[in-house]
């Protein structure tokens, strides 16, 4: 790899020379590099080094993984609810995140955990505190849709700290975006688990 | 693979020979098999299927990630500390779980934003609940230990549905263990982002 590195495009000819080798002992493992993607090869134009590490590789695998085939049902509410109902839902329900909805399952806004301890701390009875009043509201929610990777969500989720991102997509009708799933830190890391038992995709 | 899968251990000769292959034309596939893991060979014996699918050799490269080198710093706090005092704490220092403890750094507590949550909801004052109420207590804490994997992390994290694991270990003197970092689903989202980038190990 190193003499492809600094030499390429090379022929395989050229590196068996380099290296004392017949070309026939050597063409397996330019068969494994090329194959496994560390190297390019062209005809008539020989190896060349593709610049692309083991680390690269594993990248392109996880770039497989689409939004679509990994979101989960999303947890709804209107806006007119109580902080103190949505802390309830999201007990009932077992989740970290509301997503705030309005006719036609609309994306008004999006409640978290964090924005629910927050108005906890003010003096207001949670019972007289509307969702709409705690929630992080349009347009500055970050979404996701179902045609991109799991990679650009959860780069989205670390850049922006949130917990969840919803799954949007533009409304049959009418203006917005449409709440059709959720993708959270829960769902990445349990994709982390079913790689690590080779039981994924 | 099917021929190997199915009739394994198999000679190079013999696979050719069913492939209606030269055995030289096979040899650089046989090899890359071979390399990548999917196969095994032995001398005088010949092929067999080595029973690992991709996947499972992306769990082996995954299992080498270790806890002792992705923990992060934990933020601590007392039990007669205040539960508004602790939600405090957790906005300053940006963290979703707080590890309680007491002297010497032993864990006695956790305390999540679901615990916080669920304290917000009754009728007492919030600076008058101090956080050894609201806290899930040792022993009911799953912990993780410094020469544990990742991936035996994430699927604590998943199995026992929390949030964060203390990383802890043995104190140098006295019962207990010492909580010495913390591994949450922002940390395996965030290696999960690095893997993507070929930027992680």
């Amino acid at each position: 790899m190193q003499i492809v590195k600094d030499e390429g495009p090379i022929t395989g000819e050229q590196i068996a020379e380099r290296l004392n080798l017949t070309r026939a002992t050597l063409r397996p493992d330019l068969a494994i590099l090329t194959m496994s993607g560390f190297l390019d090869a062209r005809p008539r134009v020989g190896y060349f080094y593709s610049g692309k590490s083991g680390n690269q590789l594993l990248g392109e695998h996880l770039s497989k993984l689409m939004v679509r085939d990994y979101k989960s049902v999303p947890v709804v509410c209107q806006d007119e609810m109580s902080v103190y109902d949505a802390i309830c839902t999201m007990f009932l329900e077992d989740v970290g995140t509301l997503f705030v909805v309005k006719e036609g399952g609309i994306l008004t806004g999006v409640l978290s955990r964090k924005d629910l301890l927050k108005s906890s701390m003010g003096n207001q009875a949670l019972q007289n505190i509307p969702v709409g009043v705690a929630m992080t509201r349009m347009p500055n929610i970050v979404t996701c849709g179902l045609e991109e990777t799991l990679l650009t969500a959860a780069t989205k989720l670390i850049r922006n700290q949130v917990d969840a991102l919803p799954v949007v997509k533009e409304p049959e009708k009418g203006d917005g975006l449409e709440v059709v799933g959720r993708i959270t830190k829960t769902t990445i890391t349990k994709v982390f688990v079913e790689m690590g038992q080779g039981t994924s995709v």
